[in-house]
């Protein structure tokens, strides 16, 4: 029987601003104290976690002189050490800071764009120098609250001047390292730019090194724009960028809940892990969430435990699923498979389309039962784990 | 002084259905008899409009013989002869028949997709015949309302197959068409694919030919994903993707309400057509709305007319807005205008950027007044008339 | 074992306009045939339902002759009285017709308010008739697009003299009959009045017999508003006002998409019925959904299945998760039983807590433990099988 | 010519929590320095206000000695006397100290509830002392993140237990006093209690002392659930429950923006000034927002120069649409004052409606214009002055 343990195989990663998240949101103040890195890292690797990731300022604080920087690092290098933890990924803060409250690498001041990128390139080595495999950078004050204050045009000017320049640096230093630029609607901004996987993906193609640069789409994020979080990493994965990724819980058009994975939408949480195992997907398994202030320490923990205990309960869900004979037979009958088909024929052209005599009566073909109703509800009941 | 009446010169158009549309809905029947589009070309000339755009089977209805086909065509174009009326753009209707419930070019039939696309190439070669220079894609029905019901990255190859055969028809062919493909985030289906501009955009990358492919954006579209159109917009403009567009009105995340332009978000529109106006866009101004079900005949061209000079007033008001001295120098003193300016200087590397010692100090800079909420105020009262 | 069949004493009901829904959408058109009422009944019958509900026009055209009107009453009243089915509510189709496309009992032209409330008492007679208990009112249509079109203060008090009408009729015959009204924040009409079950419950304390009157919450009405149907039904019954309900499922912030009830936000399905059940409401269990026009007959049929199967199997969860002793040792930690205790000790007055000295520290209290997201987990997985 | 000046007879007012915020979001820091209540007091009177309110913590530090708060209230005091500024209204801080993490009336923790109860006595207090006649009550944390953490019935029950207390206070102390429950749909919590104006009302008629007690509908508030303000205060109004207010803008369902009134939906605001303005409410127009974090002191005050100029101009613009020749031959045409005459004859029962023979025939009746795309476009028009 299945305990659904995490174990370091299942590649899960939380970040340090997730577990070290003191509760202090727009209406109130802290509720936990400030959790010692240290500490997470090994907090993480007793209950099963892969991986840790974090801010520089997570790390070092904002402004620290460079012995506070080597010692910070150094601690937190030999708790890796000691515990066998990797670091996936790292990210830059640059979202926190007053400087930066009318964004970084699109800011109206060119002298504050310049500090920001000085940031993430000093970030960059850090991440290299940790072995980290992925980059991820948020845009989340790349953004504006009234159209008169950002000129859009620009604005993605600048943004990809600021990642090009990044790819650049990172291709002289020749760091194995790969950018995941992530999308946001809203909020701290009244809008973002880059709001959905979609503007994420569009972006990379007019990026002078669009192979270095993929999307981390986070589950939230795309549901507080009422998007399908499973289209969106279909997308991703279909057109190779799906880098890395943020799981978590959200209840829909509504302020940026980051709820622990499998809370909120638990259907689509359920056929996300689908997706993920069937198409292979081989990199981390991030939460990227905010444990609820009304806890304290230990409920950090346990809020962490059961996200990953969610995802395997989803994962061992999905397998029985796709595992169940009926629900094979109602696939087929729903011509779900037949989608992997091509549409038109090897060596057919639009003319032989255009022309071609089929026996096709589109009164016939639109009375055709899909059966779609039904294999929702197998999969609903798979997931209430009955199959 | 300035009385808004709109002249061809303007280049407002509008759909068939627009004009035509008899205020059915879903929960209550056709409030309006059918419209002779004849009578439409007409009535819109006289109202000042300039072109005319069309599904196949608002001008030939679904499964009509060849002559009824032809006699409704020359009908037309006798209407479009007699007022000078161009043909702009035309689009499929690969929604409205059962035959296509479960989508067009993604649907699980294979035949179904082999139908739709043979109704795409027909209809490319009425957009041709016609003079249209955009073709425009909406797979209203390419989506699901549950995920075990697509195989998503299936459907995105096969939506490429079919885009793909169409681009390669018209280059066959030789006609002068660009495709503009549209999104929308839901309605009628739970979630439909290429959701939101990002998506479109995205998508056009992994084309075989990605340049004869763009976006036709609509503003309720994106506004029912809480996204802002303006934003949207600016990066279809900037990645040269802004082939065409749909203006109406919408009151954010829910049902598609298809509203005439003006109506809805009334700053969002201030700024979209100071956009357009001030990016050059040259294509059609187009308005793509639902008349009110409580109005008659008259009612559908006085709400015509109201997109129309709405568009007018606008384009007046952000005219005056960006001549008006007092903003110019609160859009200086914003650093607005410093956004054009390149974060990196010339022949600067990654690596100097790094090494640089500049003089900045992020506390002071943090306090830097940005003079947004002016900015903004002044914009609103440009629109209110107050300049 | 269970194998979650529904039977007569669970109470399920569906709507004829539930089960015959034909298809048809904003977008497309009806893709199944008319379903007669008649055979809608045995069917239902068949499947463990309870009871049928149904619009007059559902059974009734509009404006059908006396003689068409007794023939389907009384076709109709056979099937019940052959299968043992049960009609406990009826309602009033006051949104199809284009009469209605200003609203009915707050239309603006009187003439139609008088015709709108004829076709209501009219239909309170067969209601009484047939032996139901519940009268709904849904308002649809009583909404505006433009807040210029509708002098609103006006609109709630002919909306309280139409009911109060109603009741008065009911009063008068002697009718053992129940109105409950039912909230939706938009669609049709951009804009409804009585959004939500608050708005619901407030009117009813200004009409002249609130005592008849309650309210019918539907799942996806509040989660379009991005509400909490649970919080939502705890206000009823808490105001001792939920009469009845309509259980389905939707995607938040959208159009409305009238799911099977577990299709949508499967956790919120769960405390909803974890609701009714524990709070003793006696009601019928009605089903009000819209099965996928992408199904035929037998589709329906599976999806009204699922709708029953589902409330079971949510229902069975529930039970184990309150049953459950490590839950219940959770519940008491987080001190979720002590909520019913009062505030106030008996016969503590306000002066006396001003100056009661209790030893409160609010810095300690502030630190304390919730296990909620414990508590939350272990929702999770009863509702997923794990207990 | 109108310069859109406010004077104290205009009855504009402002939080200190308002002018006073320092920039702080759930993702970056404060950007702005404290401001010393005096020095807001002194700004707001010479910008033109009428009044100032403020959370007790505004003024007097949360866990501040008997002397502080004396000398605070004081040094307060005086800045009203010489600026002959008043406090219309007096709310409390329930929701920023730790200790109401989890709630302050409706917290599971008993001691928890004794002390916010608390908190409110000694606050009304200082209302009474200050001559404040409304005290507002905003329960942000009175909800849940989980349905298995809140036994939502309960919680009700304590709700009204508290305001009942805080009434017996009011009476026995004999203040001249009203209370005013502000809805609020999430935010800080995943799901508030009494999320809406409707909520709130129907809350209002459960309590021991209705009379004493109304809403404070704050315009974002409603429109984060997607509802039409207009209606909600309409439906308060129709209630004579409006006891107070609170202008601000937002964008719809995303985080709560706190914009200035005038930004967000401009055409919502113009209705609001039109209904308030029509319908005489009396009490003060309260500006809740928040000045952009991207703005120094200065910008504070422009921000707030802004709510009040946009509020005299949709005033002036309000009047104008109300007095125009054209739109009151519209309204009549469009039957909207028809609304105002009952729908029942006096004297007439139920009974003689349901056998009145009327000569109406619905289909001609369904074919009537309603012209209300042209009211509409009157009022667009109005509003961006072109009358």
């Amino acid at each position: 029987m299945n305990d659904y343990s995490p174990t370091p195989a299942d590649k899960f990663s939380f970040g340090l601003w997730t577990v070290g998240f003191q509760g202090a949101d727009p209406f109130g103040a802290a509720t936990r104290p400030e959790l010692d890195p240290v500490r997470a890292v090994h907090k993480l690797a007793e209950r099963g976690a892969w991986g840790v990731t974090f801010h520089d300022d997570d790390l070092i604080p904002f402004g620290a002189s460079e012995s506070e920087r080597e010692n910070a690092v150094s601690r937190f290098r030999a708790a890796l050490d000691e515990t066998g933890m990797t670091v996936p990924m790292v990210t830059t803060n640059l979202f926190g800071h007053p400087v930066f409250k009318d964004g970084a690498l699109t800011a109206n001041d060119r002298d504050i764009r310049r500090f920001a990128l000085r940031k993430v390139l000093r970030n960059v080595e850090l991440a290299a120098e940790l072995g980290a495999e992925t980059f991820v950078a948020w845009g989340g004050r790349e953004g504006a609250e009234s159209e008169a204050a950002l000129d859009a045009c620009s604005a993605f000017e600048r943004y990809k001047e600021g990642i090009d320049l990044v790819c650049e640096f990172i291709r002289e230093r020749g760091y194995d390292l790969r950018l995941a630029l992530e999308p946001k609607p809203n909020e701290p901004r009244g809008d973002i730019l880059l709001p959905t996987v979609g503007h994420v993906l569009a972006f990379i193609e007019r990026l002078q090194h669009p192979e270095m640069v993929g999307v981390n789409p986070e589950v939230g994020h795309e549901q507080m724009a009422g998007l399908n979080y499973v289209h969106g990493i279909a997308q991703a994965l279909w057109s190779d960028k799906l880098f890395h990724l943020d799981l978590n819980g959200q209840h829909g058009a509504k302020f940026d809940q980051d709820l622990r994975f499998g809370a909120g939408d638990l259907k689509n949480a359920f056929f996300t892990v689908d997706l993920l195992e069937s198409a292979g997907y081989s990199g981390p398994r991030h939460f990227d969430f905010k444990p609820s202030r009304t806890e304290d320490e230990e409920g950090v923990w346990e809020s962490a435990a059961g996200c990953m205990r969610n995802y395997l309960i989803l994962k061992d869900r999905a397998a029985a699923f796709r595992a169940d004979p009926r629900v094979r037979e109602v696939l087929e009958a729903s011509r779900v498979t037949e989608l992997r088909r091509p549409t038109i024929s090897s060596g057919e052209k639009a003319a032989d389309l255009l022309t071609a005599q089929e026996d096709f009566d589109p009164e016939e073909a639109g009375k055709r039962a899909m059966h779609y109703e039904l294999l929702d509800q197998l999969a609903l009941e798979h997931l209430m784990g009955l199959g």
